[in-house]
């Protein structure tokens, strides 16, 4: 297609979620592409943050842990992220963080498959994942870890019948790259294993079908593009055939099956409640109750269609405009296969992102020359990607980014 | 002494720490005794919540981590804390829940203590101490766990050469007691055991002097008398001579020696760093930032006077007025062993709590027939005791707990 003012604006009157923007708080004079970072402010989500602060807290004290549902908040926003992700009611909690929850989903997987001694995760994931499956490993001495790109180039190579867990991105931090949920789970049940996916880059961009795909269990960050705000509490997913079963070394009173009877040993919740530990920041968790409203009416296929037309526009100027200047275009060009994220690498990727930074132009950058660009449909239009990608063009056609006051690496994140 | 208005008014005149009240947003109409469970609205604490959301969120967005200090706040806060608690800079971090943080520190103290296989804790403890115990030893085939109350009557009797590890609590959620730090500190060191102290329900109402009294770990809450907001993160506190050997299973990203360089294999960061994990909620730190600033210039010893006063005042008042009517004084009569909490047992404590509520006296309810009564020194007068204490006889002389639309059980936290 020919790519110009017009057809952009063509695209934007027809997107039937540029509404959406109306729900959301953005910078005059920035165009936001770390949504996949941390998403922007939902007017909501300040109005739920005002209300629990001076209302809640400040008026109705220690009351407001019944009468403003507090105590209920890690089940009833579960279940509100469950359409987003193909869960029922009952399956989903928020709490604690990502990492945390893998912790307990990788013990939780452990304890299903006795007698299987191997966590497989993919070892260029976000590190953490890693670094968890060590921590499990701890203090489980029989337990040894496998990695993709280490053990093997690909993860479905490592699968075993010793193999209890994996640990898989639906999409990966650095490249963008999407997994195939429903295949990759069913290889890995043929394996015997139970697969723990880890949505905190897919979700809220395309539809997810845990159930659907048959998944066991799954993870998620509600801070990138769910926008709950920044460190919002995680969600778990455990599907309901596994209900019953569910052991976790974080037994805390939150996943007893009586908290308030103050046993003097732990008995573990029903359903999905084994999942909690402990008493959660109840000021993010109302912050996110507002973050989430924007989702109710949301089409998931609309959703992901504009979460396409936006990657594959901005591909699409990269390669028109920026290719000869040595900056490698590392998303996928099959849709099948990309995420709502793309990755420019270029040597000096760092001094680049700054001095888009610097014209408000905000992604950001991974080692080692990775330059992260997020687009989350619900607030982005058409017209910011052409922008963002003009500016980019015109930074490297003209070497601005050399000349950047942030041109030294201080302060990275 | 005679207790009587006059005697009242002189106590608030000549309490020193009277103007802290008005850092504080109270609803009218309203007797807080339950500060000791969620303390009120530090009005800072609002101030720095709006900024957070409005500003670092809202307009900053992701360069928030780095230009408003989001990244440095669980080691800022707990800098904030150490002077509660007899800490030094760099000993103690703010990060996720009092019980993630037990289960980091019991495995931090059995792996300094291999060869050692057993856990002590307190039989009557709050429950999630017991529960996290079973939960590391539900992945340490290894280890045993011995109750104060079960195994023995006396923890210190529990003590001998295959203890790793006691956890205790400074003061008891249920009886008020106080327990000696520094005595049972040494005894504990004697049979060559690490202890953990839980702060949960003394911090912000004495001085606690870690590091003179020679503890290795502790933890405690934010949003009991510190006010930090509902389910605000937990500190951790570690001696500084176990630095560089700290170790515990949930190593995430934020603990490792280098979080950005995402390296592929864990490696632990320095000082009190390997007790963070994953990325915390932010909002509810922000607020805790707020609430901490009032603790600056308080006198700790003048705190723990105000405190002894106001337990002292009430008990008086219960013994002169509430005796004949059943209830049981839980809280000792000798200062050193109270904390600055009061516990009043009866076998309608739930309607009687009720009632009180309905009265505007707010205090909490713990089965079996705990009411609960939180003195917290900064926002409560003298007046506010006398008054409480008068509600409390009227009900009991009047009998109108046994009317209370609350009389029935449902609905307990």
């Amino acid at each position: 297609m020919t790519i110009d003012e017009a057809t952009i604006a063509t695209l934007d009157q027809h997107d039937p979620l540029r509404s959406k923007r109306d729900a959301f708080i953005l910078p005059e004079g920035v165009i936001y592409l770390d949504g996949n970072s941390l998403g922007p402010v939902p007017k909501a989500a300040l109005r739920e943050l005002n209300i629990a602060a001076k209302q809640e807290w400040g008026e109705q004290l220690i009351r407001s842990w019944n009468s403003a549902g507090w105590f209920d908040l890690p089940a009833t926003l579960g279940d509100r992220i469950a359409r987003l992700i193909g869960a029922t009611a009952g399956e989903t909690v928020v709490t604690d963080t990502t990492s945390v929850n893998i912790y307990k989903l990788i013990h939780a997987g452990l304890n299903l498959r006795p007698g299987r001694s191997v966590i497989v995760a993919e070892g260029a994931s976000f590190p953490s994942d890693i670094y968890i499956s060590e921590g499990v490993a701890s203090v489980r001495p029989d337990i040894r870890i496998r990695l993709e790109g280490v053990d093997a180039p690909r993860l479905e190579e490592l699968l075993s019948d010793d193999v209890a867990v994996v640990l898989v991105n639906h999409v990966d931090y650095r490249t963008g790259v999407l997994r195939d949920l429903a295949t990759l789970t069913s290889r890995i049940h043929d394996a015997g294993a139970i697969v723990i996916w880890d949505l905190c880059h897919s979700v809220g961009t395309l539809r997810i079908d845990l159930n659907a795909d048959g998944a066991d269990f799954a993870v998620g960050c509600t801070y990138k593009y769910l926008n709950g705000g920044p460190g919002a509490p995680a969600f778990v997913f455990a599907a309901r055939r596994h209900h019953g079963k569910l052991s976790q070394p974080l037994s805390g009173w939150w996943g007893h099956a009586n908290p308030f009877a103050f046993d003097r040993s732990f008995r573990a919740g029903a359903g999905i409640r084994p999942m909690l530990c402990g008493t959660q920041p109840i000021l993010s968790m109302r912050a996110l109750v507002g973050a989430l409203e924007i989702w109710d009416d949301v089409d998931l296929d609309q959703l992901r269609r504009k979460s396409l037309g936006l990657t594959d526009l901005f591909i699409a100027l990269v390669e028109r405009g920026c290719g000869r200047f040595g900056v490698t275009l590392v998303a996928p060009r099959d849709p099948a296969m990309r995420g709502s994220q793309i990755s420019l690498r270029h040597p000096h990727g760092y001094e680049i992102m700054q001095a888009l930074i610097d014209r408000g132009v905000i992604g950001d950058f991974r080692s080692p020359d990775y330059m992260r660009f997020g687009f989350a449909p619900l607030y982005l239009s058409y017209a910011d990607v052409y922008a963002a990608a003009t500016i980019l063009h015109d930074i490297l056609v003209n070497d601005t980014w050399r000349a950047s006051r942030f041109a030294t690496r201080a302060a990275v994140t």
